[in-house]
Order: C-alpha cells, then sequence, then structure tokens
C-alpha cells in the first residue's frame, strides 16, 4: 500500500504535502529479514502504471527480488496516516478497496516456481479478509508451501470491518492456518475467529494446538500505550510447553507508530532461523520491534547487531562514531 | 479529486513526497469565479473521514460555499500528477473509480435549494462518465436550473476511456445539452458525441444549434505546444453569428500545466454575467487561461485587475511594488 | 497575527525559512468552536492586500465566517514564535503595533448585525490594549452583546508592556468586565487588574463577583511546567459556590506551545453551551487545552469526540485505524 | 528589509511558508562588492531581539562588517515577495514603516569613524524616502563623505507614494546630491525629482551636472521585459562627454527578480575602482546585474572571474568541472 | 559518486541542504538500460558502511543488479553540483580522491563470473584516470569482455586534471581502447588521447579505426549552448562508411544538465541491441539524451516509448492522460 | 567539517536530502564564546573553492573572524550524523582524511601575529591525530600561546582509531600538555594517553599535575544515558584542591546529540574569564552544554542570560513573550 503522512505531526485535514513510503504486512516483514541478510522476496500485483513502478522501486530499494511482482489491476491501496503525539493518537484513514492485489485471483502466481527453494512463507491475516481471490491465493500459497516443506507464520488478527466481500473471518482462516506453524494472534482474536474459549494465553494456546496440531508456537506482544509518543514493549511466545516472556523495551519517543507487529515476525523467523534458543529469538524479535518504532516508515531497517545491542541491553542510544 | 504532485519536476517513479492540492472541472471554474468576486458554490460528496475534511477545506479556503457539500461514501478520487518539462510531457495517473462522488443517487441533492438565487450552473462532461448516478444527478441539475431561469454552461469532451459504467458518451450526452446555453467543445468532440459531421469550427456549430437550439454560445481554445513547458494559447467563440478570436498569449514557462481550460470557462462566465462585449468576453477569458498556468494548483487564483491587465497586452510581467 | 516559526526547533537567528500560519486569542477560540460544530465568526481587520486575503483565507479553511472582516490600514500583526525544547523555553518575539485591527475605530463594525442571531461573545484582554480605538470598539460589542442577550466570556490577563497607548488596564478593563458573565483570570491577574486583595482562588473569585455582579463564572489554568516539551495541565472553575477542578493531563511532547488557554476557552464555552454538567464541562475544556498542545499552529482542529475521550481518560495514545 | 518569499511560484495568498533573506539597496550594493574582495561595511539599525540578530547574521555571512550595526527601535521591515514567471509579474507587498532604521536619528552614527579608511560612500533614494531622521542622517553622512575625500554615490529613484512622513523628494533630494559624484538615474527621474526637463538621456545628464557640478556619472539600465521570466538588459552611462553603452544580455529564465539594479551599481563601483576603462566597467555592471537575476535572494552572490567571463561573451552557461 | 545539489538554483555557497542521488558514468549507462528493460548491472566498490548502504540501495532502487558491488575502502567519492540557469552555468566541485572504488585492485572482480551471459560491456574514461588499480582492473575487463564475446563500447574524454596517479591517458587508453567496438570521443580527443591528428570528425574516425581496427563505432554529439537553461543537441555516428546525424532535439527550460553523455551511450547500447537501422539507433540515442535533460538526477529514467515518441518529433509536451 | 543529516529521524541509508551545517571541536567552543560576546577566531584551512567558501561563511555567520582561515587544499572533512530517538542511538559515519586541514604544515600560520592581542587558546586532542603535520602546527601554536602568556585549554580525549599516520596519542598528547591550563579529560583517557594509572578522578587529577605542572584545572562531565533521546548531565571540575560538581540537568528530548562537550568548554573559558566563582563556573558550563541538546546543529547559540537562567534552576521552559 502506498503510505501518504502529513511532515511534522500535522493532521490530515491540515495537509500540504504528504511523505511517501510504502507499506503492508507481508511487506514489512519480508523488507525486515532482507536487512538481516535473508534473501526475501514479496508477492503481491501492482498497477501497471507510475505508481506501481514507484512501488516496485520501493520494494527493489529495501533489497527484496521484486521479479514475482505481478502487474495488473487499476490501483495500488492507500492508506493515510496521521502521527499523532502525546495524547492524540496516530490515526489511519484506509482507501485499499478495489486494489490491484485484491484482484488477484488463482492461478495468477506460479507457486511451485515461487516457493522454489525458500524455507519459510508467512501471510498476514488481512490478505485473505481483501477478497475472495486473495483468500483463494493465500490458500494455494500455503498448501504448496507445506508440499514443498516451508515453515509457514501467519499473522492472525480480527478487524471485522475489513471483511466486505462476503466471507467472515470464521470462515476463511481455519483451512488458511491448517497450514501453519506458527501463529501471531492474541488470546482475544484465538476466541473470536476459532471460537476458542479461553481464560489465558497458555489456555489458549493449547487448546489453539488441538485443533491445529500443525502450530509450534504462539505468539503476541504487550504493548503499554502510555500515550502516543510512549510506548512499553514485551514479546510472550508459546512453545508448545511454556510460555516465554521478553524483557520490556521502553519506546519514547515513537519516530513511527507502523510496523513493530511485522518488525517483531521477522525478528521471530530471523531467530528461529538461527538461534537455538527460543528465549533469545523472543528477545531479539521484542528489540527488533521496539528498534522499529525509531525508524521513519513502515519497514524495519536495522541491522542484526544493532539489534543483539538493544537486546543486551544496550537501550542508552550512546552515541556511536 | 485529490491531486499529489511530485516537487520540482521529479518522476511519478521518483516520488519521496507530494505537493497536496485538490481540484476537479467545476470546482477548478467556481473557485475561478469566487477569485472574481462571484459568490460561488461547488456541489460534490465527500467521504466523512478526515480526508474529506481536507477537501472541504480546500473548497472553503479558496473562497467556495461548502455547505452543499454532501457526505458519505468510501473514498475520494485521486490523480498523479507527474510534472514535465521541455520535451517530456506533463502526465496523470488517475485512481477515481468509487469515489464518494461517483456513487452520488438522484434525489440526494436538493437542487431546487441549492440553486435557487443562483443565476448560472455550469457541468462538464467528466461528471455523466463516472456512473448512471452523476448522470442522472447532473441531468436532475440541469433540468432544474433551466426551470429556475439559469443559464447554464458545459465543458464537453471525449474521452471514451472514461466512460465504464456501460453507458456511451453518446448516450448521455445529448439529453444533457438540451438543457445548456454555452458549451465548450472542439469540431471533432462535437462530432464523435454527436454525430455531427462537420468541416469547420462554424459549421460544427451551427449544426449543432440546429440540434440543441438552447445552444447561444459555443467556445474552444487553440493550443499550440512547444514544449511542455512553452504553450501559446487562443480563445474562440460562436456567438451563432460569427467566429471571434481572441489574441494568443505565450506562456513560457507553464508553471502548472493543469486548469486552463477551466480557467477560461470562468473568464467566459464572469465576461459575460459582466461585459456587454463578446469580444472582450473572449480576451478576457483566454487572458485568464494563460495566466491560470503560471499559478501551481488546479486553481486560477487571480484578481479581475490582473486579468485585464494581461488582456490589455500588459504581459512582460513588470515587476509590481 | 501573522506567525512565522522556524521549522525544526531552529531558533529564530537560525532561521532560513518560516512556517506560516495564523493565530490570534479570539480567533483561535472561534476556530475550536467552529471544529465542534459551532457556526462562528471572527470579527477583525486586515490590510487590503495579498497578506490580508492571506489571513481572511486562514479565517475560512478553518471553518469561520469571514464575512464580518473589514479590509483596510497598512499591515497585519506579526509574531515570530521559536519553538523550544526540553530546558530551552519556547520565545515569542512581536511586531504588532499599528496593525490593521489596531487602528479599528468606533462604528466601523455594525455590531448590532454582526451579533445578530449569535449566542455567545468572546473577548480577549490583548484587545483592549492595543490601542484606544480597540478598546472602544471593544466596549461597543459587549454593551451590543449584553443588549442583545449574548453570553459574554473574557481573558483577562495582564501584561502590562503591552498598554503603549496611554491608558493602563485599570482604567480600561473594568468597564469592559461589567458586560462580562464568564471571566478567564488568575488570582494574580485579579489583584492586579481590580485592585482586589485575595489570599485564594475562591476568595479573588467571590470578591471579583461582588464588584461585577454578571460574573458567573471565573476560570483558570493550573500549568505545571517540567520543561518546555512537557507540560501537566489542570483546569479549575469557581461557579459562584465552589471551586471545581479537572484532572490532570499530561503532554508529553508539546508538540505546539501556542493556543492551550484559547482551547481551554472554546471547551468551556462549548460545554456551557451544551452539557447541563460543569465538571463535565471543565473536565471537557482541559482535555481540549491539553490536546490543543498536539496540534501544529494556534488553533484547536479536534472533533467533540476526541476530547471526549481523552476526557474519559483514553490519553494512551493507541493507534486507530 | 526582511525578505519573506513564498517558495515554487506560490502566490502570498497560498503561501504555507517563507523562504528568509535579507534585502535592502545598499546592503545588496555592499555585499556584490564584498564578493568582488573589497571590504565593505553596512551601515543599518536593527531591533535588538532575535530577529535582529538574524539580519546581522545575515550581513556577517555575506562578508560585510556588522560592527556598525546600531541596535534599537522595535521592529525590522518587511516585504513580502511573490514570484512570477511568463505573463504574471512578480510582486512585492511592502510592511516597512516604523522600522528600527527609520527611527535614526542624527548623531547615531560617528560618521567620521565608520568612514575612516574608507573610499567610496554609496546611498539609495529610499532611504531619506522613510522618515526625517533617516533623511538627516543621510546628509550628515554624505557631508562626512565629502569631507574625507569619498567618492559618493547615489540610486535615486521617484517612488513618490515611498515618502510619507511629510516631505517630498524634491524638497530633500536635491541637497544630497550635491554631494554625489555617481548619479543612477531615469530621464524620468531627473525630470521628476530635479525638474529638469529634458528630452534625452544626454540632455538630462548635462543639465543635471550643470545643477549639480560634483556628478561625474550618470548611468541607467534599459531592461526589456519580454515576460516575467525572460529579460533583456542593457546598461547606459553618461561620463561628461558622451553615451556609453554595453552590450545586451538576455536572462532566461529569471531565478530572481529583485537585486539587479543594486548588483549594476556594485559593478560600477568596482569598475571604476579598478579599470581604466568606462566601456569595460559599464559592461562588468551590465554583466554583473544579468548574473543577479539567476541567484536566489536579493544580493549578487557572484566573482570578478564570473562576472568577466560573462561580460566577455561566455553567455552559453556551459557546464564547469 | 554521492552527488549533492543545493535545491532551487542556490549557489554552493548559499547551501543549507542538499538534495542526495549519486551518479557517475557507467552507473547512468546502466540505469538508463535497466529502464530500457535491459537486465543490467554496475560493478563498483562501495565502503561497507551506511553511505555504502545507501549507494547500493540507489542502485537497487534503479532496477540494478547490485550484487556485484565489492564492500571496502574509507568513502565514496562526492560530487557538489551547483545547478545554473540562464548566463550563469552549471559547476561541479569535486571531491573523489581515495574513493573505496579508486583503491580496487587486480583480482578483487571475478569478471569471468560477472559477465557470464552478458552481452555488453561498458566503460568510462574517467574510470582508469583514477589509480593504477581502476586502470588495471579496467583492462582485466575488456580483456575478459572481449574473451567472452561480449560488445565493448567506451566514452573515452580527455579531462588531463583527472590524472593524477602518474600516468597520463596517452599510456593508458590506447591499451584499453584496443579492445573495444565503440568509442565516444570527440576529434580533439581523438588527437589528445591517440595522437591522431585530424581535419574532420570523418577522418578523425577513419584513423582512429586503422590504429584500433576493432572498433566499429565512433559517436559524439553536438550541444549548442544557448544557455544554461536551453541546449540544442544533436548526435553524430559514423559507421565505418560513412557519418550520419540525428535530428536536433531542443531542451528548454533544462531540469538536471548532468548526465546526458550517459544517456546517449544507454540509448545506443540499446538500439544496437535491438534495431537494425544505425540512423534510427542514433536518432533514438539523441533523443534519450535530450530527453535525460528533463529529469531530476543524474540517470535517464524514461521508457522505450517514451524515447520513441520524442524520435517521432512528439516533442511539444502535451499532457497525457 | 561538513556535516550532513538527513532530516527528520531518518536513517543514513534512506537519506533523500541533507541538511548542511559545519562543526568541530574548536569551531563549536569559538561560536559559542562570540554568542557570549568574546572576540574569537578560528584557525583551520579551507579548500579554495565553493565548498570552502560556505565554510567560511558558516564561520562568519556565527559571528567569528574568518580572516584567519587558510586557504589551499583538495577538500573538506565530512561527517555524516544520523539523528537516534529511543534506543536506536545517534551514529556518525566520518570521512575526514586528506582534508585541506590535515595537511597544514608548520609555518603557514603565523601564529604570533594570530594570537597578538588574545587571552585564550583552546585546542582539541582530535586536532594532532590527524597529520604529523596537525601535531606539529598544534606544538607551534601552544607554545608561542604560552610565550604570550594566553591561557591554554585542551579536550583531551582518546580515541585509538583516528591516529592513523603513524603516531601514538601517547606519543603526541604529553608534549602538547606541557603548556596547558586547562585539560578535559576522563580518569580513563589519563590513564591510557599519558599512563597515569588511578583510581579516582581527583587522585588521576592529582597524577596529572605532577606530571604536568601548568594545569590547574582538569574537567569532565558525567552524561547519564536513558536514552538516544533523554540524558541527564553533570560537571565535576577538578581545580588543585577539590572536586566541585555541578547540578544535574535533564534534556528530555534531545534535539541535537552532537557539540555537548565543545558547548561545555566554551562554558569553562567564558567562566573562567569572568566570574570568580568556580562552582558558578562548573554550573554555567553544564548548563550551557546542556541547553546546547536543544539547538540544532553543532554549535551552541544561546546567550549568557538564557544559561545563567537555566544554571538558576529556570529549567521549566515557561513560554517566554
Amino acid at each position: 500500500m502506498l503510505r501518504l503522512t502529513p511532515p511534522n505531526f500535522a493532521r490530515l485535514e491540515q495537509a500540504t504535502s504528504f511523505d511517501v513510503v510504502f507499506g503492508g504486512g507481508e511487506a514489512n516483514v519480508a523488507i525486515s529479514l532482507a536487512h538481516f541478510g535473508v534473501p526475501s522476496a514479496h508477492v503481491t500485483r501492482f498497477p501497471d502504471n507510475a505508481i506501481g513502478r514507484r512501488a516496485t522501486r520501493y520494494l527493489r530499494e529495501h533489497g527484496l527480488d521484486a521479479s514475482v511482482v505481478l502487474h495488473g489491476g487499476q490501483r495500488i491501496g492507500v492508506y493515510f496516516l496521521e502521527m499523532g503525539a502525546a495524547l492524540r493518537a496516530s490515526q489511519i484513514v484506509y482507501d485499499r478497496y478495489n486494489s490491484a492485489f485484491s484482484e488477484i485471483k488463482p492461478g495468477m502466481v506460479d507457486w511451485e516456481s515461487v516457493l522454489h527453494g525458500a524455507s519459510w512463507f508467512h501471510w498476514a491475516g488481512i490478505t485473505p479478509a481483501l477478497s475472495q481471490g486473495a483468500a483463494d491465493v493465500c490458500l494455494e500459497a500455503v498448501r504448496m508451501a507445506k508440499k514443498l516443506g516451508l515453515t509457514v507464520s501467519a499473522d492472525i488478527f480480527y478487524r471485522s470491518n475489513l471483511w466486505q466481500y462476503g466471507k467472515t473471518p470464521q470462515e476463511i482462516l481455519p483451512e488458511l492456518t491448517r497450514y501453519t506453524d506458527l501463529v501471531v494472534a492474541s488470546p482475544d482474536a484465538i476466541q473470536l475467529i476459532f471460537g476458542i474459549e479461553n481464560d489465558s494465553f497458555p489456555q489458549a494456546c493449547e487448546r489453539l494446538k488441538k485443533q491445529f496440531p500443525t502450530i509450534r508456537y504462539v505468539v503476541d506482544t504487550h504493548r503499554t500505550s502510555v500515550s502516543a509518543s510512549h510506548n512499553d514493549l514485551k514479546g510472550i511466545l508459546w512453545n508448545g510447553e511454556a510460555v516465554l516472556e521478553s524483557d520490556t523495551f521502553t519506546i519514547d519517543p515513537i519516530i513511527d507508530r507502523i510496523g513493530g507487529g511485522d518488525a517483531f515476525i521477522a525478528g521471530l523467523i530471523y531467530g528461529l532461523m538461527t538461534f537455538e534458543d527460543e528465549q533469545k529469538t523472543l528477545n531479539f524479535a521484542t528489540a527488533a520491534s521496539a528498534l522499529k518504532h525509531t525508524i521513519p516508515g513502515d519497514a524495519n531497517l536495522v541491522s542484526i547487531a544493532e539489534v543483539e545491542a538493544v537486546m543486551s541491553g544496550d537501550v542508552g542510544g550512546r552515541l556511536r562514531r
């Protein structure tokens, strides 16, 4: 999606210019992984015009393989972001219907070829919410991913107002979850989407795994919102046996409120691919997520070394020469 | 429509920020008239969100009565403008389908109340091209305008690729033209839309009037495009008897390529409302149109005195203190 | 007044560009009310030149009725604002003498017509400080306001260095206060302006009311300035019987230091016009004032719903989608 | 004066920011001379506040000796500049009354000390137009300059609307001219100010010299204004015997319309101080003036070598590496 | 090289900010080819720091394969560009010594692997001017290119002041030219570098080919510099038999003076790879070069269709919707 | 050095523009002193090109005497600054080798003339780290300074990676320290550079003085880095007898992380030159340092009155009108 933000904390109502970046859950995850040195690609669909070329350029400049982008359709989704501060919240106005990507159809992507040689596939719950075509293509993807032996992760969240093409998350998400190894979800989302009543995060996780035995990890973040400019962040991870908690990281001030969740997921994927240690992985992911909020734009442009420093307690921001 | 332009002649592909203005044929005409001191209103429909409020603010700051704006729908149309220079043309990428305005329906506007006390109504051919609803509402408007004794003008141009809701301009525009006093149209447009074959502008005009006897004026502009930065402009007007030609005005450099036609129409409306002299009116309109191209944005923010100075040959741009 | 601010916390001494907004106590109050949906007008006087047109445009874009603006005079007042941060204070350099408004004279405004249909009139103590003419016009206004049954509020503060035309606040403000229902004033101001010695806010209020029986409310704000970037804000209101205190709101960081008092007054006016509940009114006004400091410019561009959310404790700035 | 210009050819009415430079006839001349390597100082008066410090900084950064600046008064004069293009003229809105400089009084400047060691003094006709004090101080200066043997130049132009303190240019300028060696003036100005009727530039010059025998040179420029973006420039100089004409230089596009006359004068002063050759001096001055219009701001930031290249016909602007 | 340009035609001396792009002959050629759809890579060496990452990002966003970039060294070359206008020339200040690329050494690039599958190799005369290492690596490259059957082109120009490591162009360039098929060079350069006296372009070409029989094409451009803002451009090509001339293209105004030569070369390479017709190739290349000057930055971000339109005479810049 | 900073907290990797200021330890100290009203000069060497002129302009605009700047060499040192926030540190990428200043040689500066009439000389440990020439010139300077009776201060810090010309700080700094009265150094630096083992700051100071009897003061700052946006600052000063500590000042948020140490030194120099009271001097210096971090750029543009207010506890940043 094209993200348009008035500079200097202006309200959308005041905008005389917009800063231009692009974003979207899966793209953000992929870009962060690319910055960790993991070769990454982003499958999407852009209109075959100058705005589509601008978007492609964004993917390429952030190190993604853009050769798998499809071209067609009329428009790219847009979101307008108002940067909040102190007790004024950041706000998003979406304009994303009828995007080129939402008009994707099964068969358009040659998933076997796209996923060839890959080890991980990630999808976000927003994708199957867009259209039947997007849901179908997502299902194509996870089936092929599993067939080819990839690990599959999903960021499952529930925003009922997104689902406007006649299906509910309850009808679509369970089938997709059947092919998924790592799920990002809160206990509330688990209850709402899968109908799994629960009193606690571990209980929700256990019951979820009973229903979807492929799941190995369920993760979530706890965000304490002191103000729009000051959040505290903690990650939690259920590994089938226990719930691990990360350190809590303070972000004050927040430079960009968007993309923390995607940075967290990228950190998890990198950690699980790299470290033996699940606790280290969780700390790495949470530190990465905290760092994201100090960077303008949707994507987390940090190195492994930078995340590891924060993870190790180097949060004082001492000048580096 | 929200207009997004990368500054400093950057290509859309290079955009890292967009300048924000708004535009649209009828709004541009109304704003120019407001700057001539003519109380003007713009009937449109904006989504009930921060972007809609931004657009309303635009209308108000340019002196329009925004109390007649409807609120509803999902989005506002967008167009991306790349500023050309020298031998690189300015280019527009439209993203305007499913706009709040295109979803307007008959009955939403209380035309009797809106037009009460007004003396002129203007519509552009783009409006009935958007949707059946927009075409129907346009017809409501011109019928009520005629009933209430307003003069009606129309900017009829032919872009077949705009008409995507199943109707053709040939099916819709003639009925609207039946209520119209002043038509902006080229001989080609007259042939394509109304099927009126013609060898010359006066012939086209005469034959058009035979078919649509309400028409009193047909006007057009001749634009010589030396380069994207240098155009020469001449207006022509058929008054039922003869073709008048304006002086030719040189615009070099062009600061903003958009809105020249709308500025021309506003100049015509002002002139016909004010001057006795049709030749003076045509010169005024053409000078206004030329001045428009020196002003950033869609709208012509000039005073009567400024147009009259240019019209009188003061085109040397001598510093005013 | 034209407000000129160097961007990005630069000192005035460093300025290579200025951001342009406009401001002034009464205008700020009116704009905030317009954003609460209350039809509002601002009576002022601008020079009849491009800067005056720019200022008029500002009023209109913020939703005010600008038809009551007078045109004449040489200049508009200017103030230069340096944005402070941390332990460096924000600073204002005024350049406001000989403004078109300060040259206003009795009889220039047809107050009967301007106030026709209105229910509230607000004036600020800065106005009668500018010139004898401004003081006289202010008196014209409050007399007509009272005659027509409007509620009158006043922001009475004491800056002795403003009064440079030969009169003192002690000579002018009491007569104006005789027509006023709601006074914004600190105990110190009450002592200095009206010579009312007092030991406490309620005592000052009671004694003030004895002298000016029309007064129904006296209000003030307590601002704890932790730093130029972090203030805590509490409102207090004396209703003739008791002193109510609002919740305390933390603003950290402050995006714009200006206009908090005007936003507070607009909140009071809206609350007293709308709510039955004085405590709710006070909380609303204080929350509105706190929100103001998160918005660039002089004026408080927030909706009722946004203020009510903060008032209800939703101060964590959670992202809104 | 503080000069405020909306960027990118926006009208003043559209301004959301202003670019900040400073300007004024004598300052512009001095800065250009400083860039030619001539030690130069600018005598003026700034308020003792942050805006005065900003102005002082401007003088210093452009290489002037700012130690002779007086501090006091309330404000600095301001002018708003709208950049024109093509057939829209550049426009200035002045806001310069009651400036710190206009309140200067005889005795404030120790001219003997200031002019000690200098060889040239320049004044502009705008200065004695501001106030009786400014006229008196100007007279102090030229008398001391003559006493100390300096050459004196003056840019005498006639804008009657500037003279608002009760005196006319006809009352004030002749006495100042009595101490002047080089006068920049058009035949019209010579007639209007000195009452010297004339049919031609040489006739005007001869008659002027009869009245003011100190005058050695009278100079003027001929500017052909093809458009606000394209001017052609020629200098003319009367040396007591003949009228010399410079080459004509084409400026297309004009980057900044202001300061061409001051750059011309600086070129004359430098040339007369340096070259034996009056024709060369005139060409140098005119080439300098043309170059000025390619540079943003009031002042001509070019080197001697750059002027000499243009003067020698190198006007094609070939890339320099 | 990192290119730093003050915006809005400011002089370098005035700069308060720099626009950031990157450039360099071979990179510019490769990027233009990538925009024509030709897969392209750029072999260079960047420091392993954030500025090196910024440069890599530039290559990637413009569609180049950046996997062949070497990492090491201390710095990237910098050039400061002042944008000229009218009779003020654009100017470059170089700061490029000791760049990471200039410290490249033979053996660092695995040319066999890099050139595998490629059909064309291009080098610029600036490269062997930097250091012995760069000259050696260039020689490695052209030898391997010839061995693998690639076509080799070279932009040979003579700036003697570049050669500061102890060798002269006369010592180095001839050996490199022995492996080259297409040479961009003026008759003067041919005389200076190769000692080939000549009276005309065809004579120079013929004599050059006698000495370097691999050469199939010699090309040059004729640039008429009316001003820094207005150039006319014509390409010429010697194909071993005759000299072809392209149409002349007018660029007015020039948006960016840099990169025209590289765009010309990219057009030649594309044309020779694609068209049968040498005249068409030359027109294509010259039109591409003219278009380049309308685009901010070093690189020519145009499509084949855009070049073909200009080549076919569509130079009037008519608005495209 | 030329300092290049991407605006709005962007990472260097994201930069599309750089803000331009200049900096360097000694220049920063001199500029701060100039803002305290102390006539100051900065001895350095700039290339004789437009970038050198830009740098000279920077010195002049900040009130320094630039007549002592030498001209020559190829380039000016550059540093790229990434502004950090919250838990992301600010980062510097240096590009300063082969600068014009580093190529300075003994005899180039006429120190007797430069130091004539001065009372204080300050040098920073970075200077002798650059080259043998710079070290030699620094030694020339301190010897002449002592000979002429100036007080000498030094900011001695240890960054071993700076010393790349074959000498170590241990070889060079002791000789320079022999002529120094005030040393800014941490206990660690004292141990590393002078081989003086120590357990505490006073012990380090006493032992240092034994070795260098000219030393009268050793000072240091304690910086608590809560985050990149929030630091607490305390100064300590050993006066030969005791260690004094300043108050602790909180800076939240930090607007510019650079230059705090230089501002501290300027405050010390001013205090020791002005106040009798060493404690007051230390508080003044630390308050000045804290204020520096609220100002964009390297230099501390504050007045004595502003520092004294903060020093006296006025840290709440109350709006000044």
